[in-house]
């Protein structure tokens, strides 16, 4: 089950994994509707003392953009509101600010479903061209996940796995070492679950520094049959999904998890997740089970949200 | 208990109400203090069914400012990335958003404790020249707020108190009124509590258009001393918080609750939720309290965050 | 040569009047290339007294929109630049701003030949898919006018013509109108001009308001002939060019001289030119052309650009 | 003459070379004021061929800030405008912009008399508090310059003066060399000139990089006198005007062209102007003069405009 998948294999796994008319011919929601009532409930049933662990990074609109992905945050305040408004100054005053930003690139962000396309395809069947310039992604925007995406969450702690605080740069995280975590962690991936696979990432980079060719640890290709079975609601790594340099040479092939991710399974993902913490605390704890709360923008359109998933222990 | 509170009482609020202090003279997070561990755990405790609802509108960037509040939201995408990034067109294909936004205004959003200030100071003592344009809001940030705000969330309908689908434009609800819809609904606002107080407004909108003066229902000065007393950690109308037209004729007391509750209590605001869906809900199930999880951006120097907070039950 | 023309005449002209291929199959530049030394070496002496008409309105962020266009005027300032810069406060300081704009709207602005398309072709036969959204007007954009539209200037001014303030909402000027003019101020338009037709729209607003179906006074697509065989290098009119209500119940006839110039004669436009004074300016002279100085963004890949076209007398 | 002037001096400058009052105390123009009908029409004399000359760079949002100043460019297209307005798609379609842009940095740009303030005050005692963040720059803004600034331009090249292609960095320019190049052009400035001033800076970054320090050559201090004297009505280099690094070791003193130039004499400012192509232009024609023409936005409450000058000679 080891080893980097065949191309055909990959492209394949388009067919093989879909999840498409599996909740209806015009379904906006994909993985989502796995997160069902019960599965809320018992999300919630897993919270013991109350702990909340961010797994957001600040976005910070004078280092917008650390990572290098042409990611833009604005933010200009306007101040003297009353003034501005009523044309005279009061005790009382109010500031208020614009905000411009293009969430997908640096910051800790949700993929909607409409971010990818396979030979003019998204999720479902819906045409890519159903994304305008003008009306923004007409069918599968984001906003559809307006009761956000609470459910249970589960970490998987690769690095600690192998007893090493983060996986090399090009590790590609296969299925066995999935398996494996589980079984080290006492903890079952099942359907409706936010997953959180982590690399540490961030860890090395915070010790040793950028990776000159961009290079990091990620999933294999080989881990979407397991994300299809195990039915996952939303996928989140502390990097960008796949594994880089690349698994196949296929241009086309170059980021799997988001294409076959996105796409056949309808899975949506949260990349750039800040997992450090979160690990921590699960090993303190020893529980690596938590409730999960990220609750996306409600705005029409939109293929992105930046995010700040909170965990709940 | 009940009338219109005297100028000199609201004023005096500011002092007596005032929480400056109470978590250290550098805290940043007011009442959020007040969503401890315990309380998140309790919180999370009443969840029965798993039933979500969203308490926010969405945000349309072809219809930006339904209230005509000024509000800013601009929606650019980008489409071909692939082509873009790559110089070559594949299989696959991405597309990514701008997004433009002001907050504050029309959208369901949040208020942090940077957003008002009297007599030159914000919550805490922060002067309000701390809030810079190039900087932000240095101090009371809304990105403090990064463990989100997940505690228990209670609604307290006036209008069902009352038998009636919405209160009338100028309708100042006292807190006599707020006691009596806890009596009525078997349920009591306790430290950390997330408090919803509906008034219809937007379901009286929806059906009989917008009031001519822009006059709506909403809460008295009176109740700020209740919200105090209670220790409310959030507190949110389908509304703009004060009622309207204001309660006194003093220019600088026209919007008591938010210059009272986020500069002397340091209590966080949620403007214009959506709370007729709600209102149904815990009317059908007879539950009055939920789960409420409200995750604001974690951007650092902001007041405002735009917020789908969620209830589950 | 009066009446409204037949469809089938104007859908002719794409053709007819064409200039496709005239300066080169690689020609990105349209009319502007009438503009030749000679032109403007002859429009700089036309210049008697120095005398200076600005042929604009102001761009108003707090009123961004008269029109009701959709445009979007956003100017947000950054205050105290020394101390965000250095640190530190000084004796001097300094400010600056974000604008974001756009152009196509209620604002006087300049048309760039990639803005309009018929049957997917832009002038000169490029494909309406070259502007894309990352990489912007590929091939046509207005940054390629980077030496500016300094020309001559010609006014015809309609309403003079037939003593009247302004021409009703619905006349469409046809051609014998544009010869009468140019008869009664003893001008010629030719090769290179920059022509402003004056309809009085603006002054008919501002004295009776905006017309209830936004009808107003514009050319007659019977025009096109006359600006293709005077080879007129930029046309302007107090307005969006076309007679409102279209003269032809063809959708796709409803804009013909922007259709008919921008794609087939390459012909840049100026909407929404304020030419009030300028009549005045030019009637008291009793001379009709001027130094006409217009100086678009030299921004890549735009295909408009706020404007303030200048006469100089 | 020679020298760098003491800091004293600089400061005296603020004072001696004054403009305030001269043209009224409401005056909101400075040195454009120079500007006469008499002035354009000379300017317009100056055209002999009609050869036109770009002094802008482009800007790309694609690379929005080449020199590193903090510069935004953005431009998100919407496609596709006729499906989107009219619900349905034609044989004629049609694109529109937003353009996000900070013109203050890396692109050729116009500084507005409110930029700069020297103790708080603006050009012609106007307080500095006058900008605002929701109105702008209320008193000094640059669409007060509505007839743009047509007037003669004159060319000094100070590295031709000695001989080089360009000045080394660190290099400050002394009113002797202004005087020698005059001399050696056989040019005189004169009131309501546009002056332009070559360093050569961007064709030595071309040549050989940025500088490490980014020093570059600039204006000293001393030439403010000169500036006052012959009443110049703009002043541009290729660069930031002044020298880098600065004269004096006083932190207030850093820009004294800025300072001295925008407060005290309300001189008009054009950054990073591209002139090596019209330093070409002038030594073919051994012409130093031209006619100048650069028409800023005229949108109200702005303190800067991207700017195309155009020299036609």
């Amino acid at each position: 089950m080891s080893g980097k998948p065949q191309d055909a294999e990959v492209i394949g796994y388009l067919q093989k994994l879909s999840n498409w008319g599996r909740w209806g011919h015009d379904d906006r929601l994909g993985t989502l509707n796995l997160v069902t009532d019960d599965v809320r409930r018992a999300a919630a049933g897993t919270v013991r003392d109350g702990t909340a662990v961010s797994l957001s990074f600040d976005m910070d609109p004078q280092n917008p953009d650390p990572l290098g992905h042409g990611t833009v945050i604005q933010r200009y305040m306007e101040l003297n509101e009353v003034e501005a408004l009523f044309g005279r100054a009061g005790r009382f005053d109010a500031v208020r600010e614009y905000v411009g930003l293009i969430a997908h690139g640096s910051p800790t962000h949700l993929d909607g479903l409409a971010h990818f396309s396979w030979d003019g395809k998204n999720y479902n069947g819906f045409d890519m061209s159903d994304v305008r310039t003008v009306g923004g992604a007409t069918k599968l925007s984001v906003h559809h996940a307006a009761q956000g995406i609470i459910t249970r969450g589960v970490l998987l702690d690769i690095p600690a796995l192998h007893g090493v605080p983060w996986l090399e740069p090009g590790h590609a995280i296969n299925p066995d070492e999935l398996a494996a975590a589980e079984e080290r962690q006492g903890v079952t991936v099942r359907a409706g679950d936010a997953l959180f696979v982590r690399t540490g990432n961030f860890a090395r980079t915070a010790a040793e520094g950028p990776h000159p060719d961009d290079h990091a640890a990620g999933l294999s290709a080989a881990t979407l049959p397991f994300l299809r079975e195990r039915d996952v609601a939303l996928l989140s790594t502390d990097g960008q999904q796949e594994v880089s340099p690349a698994e196949s040479a296929d241009f086309d092939l170059r980021m799997p998890i988001h294409v076959v991710g996105l796409v056949a399974l309808g899975l949506w993902l949260v990349d750039n997740a800040a997992l450090d913490e979160l690990a921590r605390t699960c090993q303190e704890k020893n529980r690596w089970e938590f409730l999960l709360s990220l609750v996306p923008w409600r705005m029409i359109g939109v293929t992105s949200s930046a995010v700040n998933p909170v965990a709940v222990f």
